[in-house]
This record gives structure tokens, sequence and C-alpha cells, in this order.
């Protein structure tokens, strides 16, 4: 079937971005356009936005060095989209309105950038093409900051947000324990993780136990008990001085309650939304009336290319490119995944699941690599995040500032008529 | 007077501390342990909190290998002190402590490493010295993140969070630019800069004029007009899709109250400090229901090391050297400056001033390098300030984190009876 061999390539990046999701882009991109069997190569804008309303970028008109410099750069640089599709019972529209598009365009091969609702209808999307007449061999690509897809040893999009967290978390440190005996005695940082902790946990890695900083990790795993936690905080101070808190922002009471809901009003008594740090500081300042100050990294986390960890950017870039062998290889309904085979040395290598496997699933972190007070990282976790973290993979500067990419986005000829309304 | 060339040497980090402020304390150890005119090198354990309880650290007993790693670690490594000395009419007990701990360890040279406060302190030190006949050559040693510090082009510390903040500012915009359509729409960054916006103004090398992210700079030179400001936020999302602001700490309303002290009350009815970005934040969303992120850099923007900028490195080395420099030439009571000779290629020299003329004044951002709309800088600020951030300076990593100094800090045996009281 020589048509079939040379369909065209859809790519999209989606859900929350990082700091190596375009090196996956890259992946993909670079191996795509090398194909024989692949005639031309398409990134949605906006993500799959861009796929429900024909808006598609081809990408085969941008520079060979654009494209080379994906790879050291941040954020998606055709556009992401927080955009889940309904359940096919409840919008079947959608997932048609798929196809018609990649029918138009002769997209044979779908690649989808994203966690594990991407997964998922990356998976539909192969189903319901087969059911309609126009099979369409869909891959994932994983990327989630959040590090927790199953079945993977890790995803594309931790290690630089870890190495970015344990990095800034030894330098904000340093400075408090410079200060301390005159001035700020608590430090909190928070960092993202809505539902696990792995982000938290990585700033274990900036010091080597209890006793060196952070010396208390709130994770989301771990139901947060203000009395044993002010207690814990006391005894820091008395012993070192100062005391250094990294809260992920998914900490949460036993109830459930995340702490960023604490019902912090502003001067109108409209609830205040956001900020774990903020609130723990406070409750710290009323026990104890310890000087604090806090940080909240949000976005600076993710988006931290210039900080990237190298085997991150390496790692990204290899399943896109996976994502690409595979699919020229006839495996459908697949993600590539990235198998650990040793820790120290470090050696990975890429594998593959069912995209049926990881869709809608969670993983957090396991108890094992949580220290049995609940505040800090075991050695074992610290195996586990320390090689994700290594080494350096600096972006390009131009006056004093990283270079990063900007695509063209040469649009593609419309072929539909028809609109579709988000 | 062989005895007076062969005094020792105290040096003592004061106020917050920075990316660079132990490459000062580099360029002065290193310089005066090179001189055959200087004894010993002591520092003060936590500044100058050190001097008063003859808390000293001999200097000399660190290795060379650590000595010359401070040129590339964050933040305080002898300990700063927020410790500001009453004025002599106040508190002249004080003063003649210091002079009584410096008599009994024969310190003839005093390097004060510090913004305007810690001049004032350097300037009367030398003076009550004098006045005790106990002759001490204070020279001071300027640092602040700030940059507010007059007669001097700029402020070791500054360059490098200018780095930070510009850089962060740009990866933080192409994570919003990319999600923008179906999710934030508007960012907020909170720099510091209590009383000068220097550092909100580092924020507007991440793009290029108002069409570029940042697309609205918060200064505390100019009054916050709320109105203007969300008629602004608009005009920016609907011509962009998106708007990315940074707000000063210390930005404020035309009564002079700061945003950060908006009033805003915990479930308590507590009031809760700090954030002018929630502030900000919260004011769009009541305005405009757009969809938020925001971010509070706090001590990471001034502990970043790891994105350090070359050239901020190299002047902090270079007042501290040349600050002993001029204490071996006899020069007494100033304190070294950075002289901008040329922008174009960026060309400076070192300078000194008297501590007099530096004391307690503060430095703002002019009205030529404020954009006319006040929400961006101008082509003459960029001009001033691109110099400052390039170059970049990486520390050594080990096991994917920085590897910073961590100093023995053997203490001088003490040789006073007496006890000093904070």
């Amino acid at each position: 079937m020589s048509k079939s061999t040379r369909q065209n390539a859809f790519y999209a990046q989606s859900g929350g971005v990082s700091a190596v999701i375009n090196a996956s882009a890259c992946g993909v991109i670079e191996t795509a356009l090398r194909s024989k069997r692949i005639r031309r190569v398409y990134a949605g804008r906006d993500g799959i936005v861009g796929a429900l309303t024909e808006d598609l970028i081809d990408v085969g008109r941008e520079s060979r060095a654009t494209l080379r410099a994906l790879k050291h750069t941040p954020a998606g640089a055709f556009g992401s989209a927080r955009f889940k599709l309904k359940g096919i019972e409840q919008n079947r529209a959608e997932y048609e309105r798929l196809i018609e598009v990649f029918r138009a365009h002769d997209i044979g091969h779908f690649f989808y950038n994203g966690g594990n609702d991407s997964m998922d209808t990356a998976l539909k999307v192969s189903q319901i093409g087969a059911a309609l007449g126009f099979p369409i061999t869909c891959v994932g690509v994983p990327k989630t900051v959040d590090n927790d897809l199953p079945h993977t040893d890790c995803c594309p999009g931790f290690g630089s947000v870890a190495k970015y967290v344990a990095v800034s978390t030894r330098e904000a440190a340093l400075d408090v324990a410079s200060m301390a005996r005159t001035s700020t005695k608590v430090f909190v940082l928070e960092v993202m993780g809505r539902h696990a902790g792995w982000i938290a946990a990585a700033a274990g890695l900036a010091g080597g136990g209890p006793d060196e900083p952070p010396h208390i990790i709130l994770f989301p795993e771990v139901p947060f008990e203000p009395q044993r936690f002010l207690e814990r905080v006391r005894a820091c101070v008395t012993a070192h001085g100062y005391c250094v808190i990294v809260v992920s922002e998914g900490a949460a009471y036993p109830d459930g309650k995340f702490l960023a809901d604490a019902g912090t009003r502003d001067a109108f008594g409209h609830t205040q939304l956001g900020g774990a740090a903020p609130v723990v500081a406070n409750m710290v300042r009323e026990a104890h009336g310890y000087k604090y100050h806090w940080a909240v990294a949000d976005y600076l986390q993710r988006a931290a290319r210039h900080i990237a960890s190298r085997v991150d950017v390496e790692q990204a870039y290899a399943v896109g490119r996976a994502a690409v062998q595979l699919a020229l290889a006839g495996v459908n309904a697949v993600m590539p995944t990235i198998v650990r085979r040793s820790s120290s040395p470090y050696r990975w290598q890429i594998g593959h699941v069912p995209l049926g496997a990881v869709a809608n699933q969670e993983k957090k972190v396991p108890p094992a690599y949580i220290r049995e007070d609940g505040f800090g990282i075991t050695a074992a976790c610290r195996r586990y995040l320390e090689p994700l973290i290594a080494g350096e993979a600096y972006p390009p500067y131009r006056k004093g500032l990283p270079d990063y990419a900007h695509i063209k986005g040469v649009p593609v000829r419309r072929k539909l008529t028809t609109e579709f309304k988000l």
C-alpha cells in the first residue's frame, strides 16, 4: 500500500508545558522529516485545538536550525492546550471532527505529546479512526513535570523541574543560613504537584538528610498535621538556627482540604486563591513569631530551560524519536517509556506500553520513598531521583539571555469548508 | 612604622546577601593573604555581630581551594547580619566595643561589605578609631541587589539578580504564551526592590518593547493607578492573547501604601503579610475574570548563583581586590566604585568615592529610564542594563547540583574577658 506509507504526520502538544517538551517535538519532527515514508509533518497550533479548527502548521517550512533549536527552548513552541476531549458517548462529534480533518490532510500518523489525559485521547482517536474507515497510527509521547505517569520509570519534563527545585532550594537555604542569626529564620518554598509529591521530593536532593535543608518537605501524600509540623519547625530552629520548608501545592489536611484553600480573604471578604507557602509561613509566624520569607516558583520552575537536566533533555528527545520509529514499524496505540536498567551507573533504554495502560492513571510517591517522619525523602528515593537531574544542557546565550527558538508557524492551506466551534 | 604595616585585616558581610557577595569576599581575602603587609585575615561570624561578640574566623585556616570556590558560591559564607549600629550619640558603647575588639586583635584594616547603611557604619568606625587613638583604615565594599548605591555605575549583586529576573521572565512568558488560548492569560511575577525599581526594570530586558513580554512592569517609582493598569491588562490580552506583568515588591498606591499591604486577611481575620503578586493577580481576576498564575521569586532571585552574570562576578571580585589595594595605599574611608567608560562595547574600571558621599543615600530608577506610559523601560535603560547581565559564569556541578563552598570557620582565640550583649 504505497499510498499509506507516504501519508502525512501530525504532532500536537497537550496540557501544561515543560522545559523539554520542545525537545520531544524536535525528536518527533527531525525523525519524521528524515523518513522517506512520511510526506509532510504538520503540528497543531495550540495543540489539539489546532486539529479541531483545522489550524495546522507546516513544520517543514521551518529552518533546520530553528527545528534544532527547539531542543533548547522551553514551553510549547507550537502552542499547547488545556482541552480534554469529552468521552465518546458525550461528544462523538469532536472525535469525528478530528478524523474529518485528518482525512482531509491525509494524516496517517498522530503523535500526541502530553500526560495521561492525552494518552486517553490518542487511544480513542485510534479506535474511532478505525471505526470510521480511516485508520491512524496513534502514538503518545510522554510529558509531565508531575512525573505521575505509570509504566515509565520517569516522565520527560520532570528531571528539569526537579533540578530547578533542588538547585533553588540549595541556593535559598544558603541565603537563609547566612542571615538567620539576626533576620529570617524560616523560609518556605512552594512547588508544583497538585496530586503527586515528586517535585517536592526532588527538593530533598538539596541536602543530605534531616539536619540539612530542606529540613521539612510537605508532600501531598502525607496528611498535614499542624501541631506536629509546628513542633518540628521549632525543633529545627532551635537546633540549627533556621528552618527551610518545601511545600507542595497539593499538600492537604487529613480531610483532603488543600492548605492553599485555607479560606484566606482579601480586604473585601472575597476568597483569595492559591498559595500554600504564605499559608504555611503565616501559621509559623502565629505559632512561633519567627521572621519568615516565602517564595512561590510557579511557572518559573517548569519553564526553567536555563537549568534543565541533560538526562531529561536526552530522554525527551529520545521518546519523540522513538514515537516516530514505533509508528513507522506499524506499532499502534502505544506510548514510548523510559526503562531504568540501573541506577548507579545510570542506564536507561526506551520501551513502550499500550496507551490503554497509561490513560487516566496517576503514580504517586510511594511510601518507601518518604521518610518515616513524613518530612523528608529516603535513601531509596534519592537513588531514584539523583540520576534524573544529572548533567547540564545550557542553551546558547545572546546579550546575556538564552537565545530561544521562535517558529514561523506557516499555516497549512485549509481544505474543509466546515467550521468547528470549540 | 613597621608594626602597622603588619597589622591584621578584618572582613565582614552585611545586610541581605547576594549571588556574588562571596566573590567580593574572595577578592578581599585572596588579595589580603597575598600581601606581605597584612599579617592575618579575619572574618566576622555573622558580620558585624561577630566583631561585637569577638567571634572571629581565621580565614587563613581555610584551604586555598575553598577560598577560590567562594567566587562561585552564593549567599554569605561567613554569615551576614541585619544589624545597624545606632547613631554615635545613642549608642557610643557599640562603637567603642568594636574598637576594643579591633585593638585586642590588632586589626588595622576594616573591610565592610554591604549597602549604604554599612558604609555609614564603616565611616563612623574610622572616625571613632582615630578619636580613641587606634586608627583603622576603613574601606567599604559595595554590595546590594537593589542597585541603589549612589556614585557607582552599578552595584555588585545587581547584575546577577537582573539576569535571573530577565531569564525567568523570558522563560515564564514563553510558557504563558503557549497555553493562553485555553488556559492562563495573565501571569504576574513579583521581584525584589522595596524602594528602587532596578530589579523590576531588568525584567524589561526579556522582551523588545511594549508588544513583547513583560507587557507591564510596575515600578516603585511610578504610583500605581488601578484603573489605568486594568485597562492596560485588558488591551494587552485583547491584542496578544495574554499579558505578563512584573511587579516590584515596592510598588505602591499614590498615597504611598504598598500594594502588598492591601489589607488581606486570613480566615481568622489576621492581617496577611506580603505578596504584591497575589494582590495584583486578584485585582485582575475580579475586574476581568481572566485565568491567572503568579510567582514570588523572593530569595530564589538573589541566591541564584547558577545563573549569575559573568560581568557581575568579575566586578564583585574586583571591588573586593580594590578595597584591599586602596587600604594598602593608605586611602581611608572610601568605597571602590564601578565606573562605566562605555556601554557598547562595555568598558568599566574601578574608581572610589568617600564613604560619607555614599552613606544613607538611595539611587532610584530615573525618569529617563521609565517609558512614558510608566509600564516599561526606555532604550536608554536597556543600554544601561544590558552590559550588566552579560556573560555566564556557571559554578561546577556534582551529582547534578552546584558544588558550593563550605568554610570550616576556625575561630580566632578570644582575647577579651568582657562579654557584649547584642
